[in-house]
């Protein structure tokens, strides 16, 4: 396997004109050497086979923490006892180039998978971590006084905390598939990436052989409720809550949208679903303010307040200020679904319909949509809610 | 005013070799047209003086959806009633190139302060954005039901919801500010930023006319309690929460650090100073993991589980697998009270010796500095807590 990946490498070595890929990836095949590694080290340029760096947006602080001195840029990653806790099992989504197009499933076993690239002094980092946790919420610890939620001694622990799994996920696109998945040629999106940015990278228009991009943008969560191993038995229920970030509200409980009230509806919902021998999955996506940001946000809630807060132009109020009602480019979001095996949802905790079709449309069965619980919309999310529905979101 | 800047303008117009410069920036003038404005605008490259563009990390999402054909590049944003709903009072820091390097003190006037020239059609984005909302926060319910918090019908509502002011701020980035920050010269710094980067922006080295970047990382939000103007006069006591992104524990509370609980506390302490005439500020960073991400996180995570969770190896898990104990950069982060006009801190609500040290180096007061409450350190986080105090952490 070593000799042969050895000699796939050299046969795929790139024109010398392009000295820095020395590995080749192609995205889609079955196994993780034939694939070939995600090599975005800044210690070996030979070996670098992608645009841009690891660690999304945090790739700026390193470069900072470089160049004040800190930080040895020939620094080697001791990954020795980092590996993930569980294992998330290879299915055949990942040897599908089209239906994983934004992440690396290969991201968390790098150190397993490239061993022998590794030994022979690629440095290969996992883009993907996975470990466990336990979760302590005021929300949850008022259920449990409530008696709407039971403890189990298993799930939910006799001090109240709940037992999860959870994953970090950094970006990894492909940008063919991303085209593909856009509906437009891979040119197009080069020229649109490139210009768009302000010309961040040049390799978008001068490297087309660079077909791996890193970006630096936020990256997902995973936490998962009950037993991971069971995501993939189509005999057992799954219960998702897709959420998109929200710092005001998930952190500070702004009372302004029902952002952090559905989280928790999320997390309740998995608790029990995960109590009675399914899996919960919550899967947390860095897009603040529909991948518009929160400065953009607060723009449009002052023209909201100034203007008189109406639900008919609730959407229209940030079409005003951003050009478009919302970036969060939902036809990206069910890669992780994918890669974590997801095929069937018995209970979908969203009540949009973006998340709904991007789902569906991903070859992923939908049985039930769960709305937010009405007793859980704060009073000045209302405007929210009715605009929502009214632009087509889910309501029974 | 308008025909001096008109000018200025002209004069400063730069060599035919760099023509998407037209506006200069004089980072520390006085008034806002002799500054200049920050220009990342995509649509006019002639008008552009900045490397990048504006929204953070959201330019990326932003990109995304031009290359789909949902927005139109050529948008030109409706700031209509978008102004701040409060004003921060310029103040000397402004003023002073060295002072303020990483955010646009004029960032959330620029409509008012820019008006000529965006008559003249620069397309000129606010990077600062200021609005008001009500917070409803679980721990602040439970706090009032012990008689820990008072309700005051101004500051806390009667159904127990907070009363805040909150700023979104996109990082704007002077680059010899950065730099002399750093204490490296310009020329290092871009290097690094180049070449740490994987070649993002070619106009670091072959630029060096623009100074100013638009890094696309994360935005910093602050919440006020209590009135915004009281924060100069130097009568009224003033309590701040400098708070890193932790989304494990802020948002899903994750019981292996202290970081909701002692986001809590802060939030506690400046609803008090509030209430009693004061102001309390939280700033909130983006900036997990320590700057190094939640993907580098979860990894230290399970080599901290399987090499035995021991304080005294804290931090030098995290060095094993990021070359670096902290990429937080705390340096910077005293930008945003010189913008505030923060002079002195009564109460600092944070045990950070870094934090501590980068507020006094920078000018500011600290009087007092109040240490997490023991009852809100969660079992799990004993260990963080012991080696922080180990590594020079403040504690009483």
């Amino acid at each position: 396997m070593v000799s042969q990946s050895h000699s796939r490498i050299i046969r795929s070595r790139s024109p010398h004109n392009h000295p820095s890929i020395s590995t080749s990836i192609r995205w889609g095949e079955r196994s993780a050497l034939d694939r070939g590694p995600v090599v975005g080290t800044l210690v070996n340029h030979n070996h670098r086979n992608v645009i841009g760096t690891h660690g999304g947006s945090y790739g700026i602080y390193r470069a900072l923490s470089v160049a004040s001195g800190e930080l040895d840029p020939g620094h080697q990653p001791l990954l020795e006892h980092t590996e993930p806790l569980i294992t998330i099992a290879p299915n055949e989504a990942w040897f599908d180039p089209t239906k994983i197009v934004s992440l690396d499933p290969w991201g968390a076993i790098v150190i397993e998978m490239f061993a022998p690239l590794i030994q022979k002094g690629y440095q290969i980092r996992p883009t993907i971590a996975i470990t466990q946790a336990h979760l302590n919420l005021p929300e949850i610890q008022n259920a449990i006084s409530k008696g709407t939620l039971t403890i189990d001694g298993e799930i939910l622990k006799s001090n109240g905390s709940i037992k999860v799994t959870k994953i970090a996920i950094d970006p990894v696109w492909y940008l063919p598939g991303i085209a593909k998945r856009l509906g437009i040629d891979e040119q197009s999106l080069r020229q649109a990436l490139h210009d768009q940015t302000g010309g961040m990278f040049p390799e978008f228009l001068n490297n087309r052989e660079l077909k791996v991009w890193l970006p630096p943008i936020g990256n997902t969560t995973v936490y998962i409720f009950g037993n991971a191993d069971q995501i993939q038995n189509e005999s057992r229920e799954l219960t998702l809550r897709v959420h998109d970030e929200c710092n005001g509200s998930d952190v500070f409980g702004s009372d302004i949208c029902t952002c952090r009230p559905y989280l928790i509806q999320g997390i309740e919902e998995s608790i029990k679903i995960a109590q009675s021998g399914g899996t919960g999955i919550v899967a947390y996506f860095r897009k603040e303010g529909r991948a518009l940001g929160e400065v953009t946000k607060f723009l449009v809630y002052n023209a909201r307040k100034r203007q008189g807060d109406r639900a008919d132009q609730y959407f229209e109020r940030t079409e005003c200020v951003a050009g478009v009602q919302d970036a969060r480019m939902q036809i990206l979001m069910p890669d992780v679904l994918h890669w974590l095996g997801v095929k069937r949802i018995d209970r979908l905790v969203s009540m949009s319909d973006h998340k709904y079709n991007a789902i569906v449309n991903s070859g992923i069965q939908v049985i039930d949509r769960i709305m937010l619980a009405d007793d859980l919309i704060p009073l000045d999310a209302r405007v929210e809610i009715e605009a929502k529905k009214a632009a087509g979101y889910y309501s029974a």
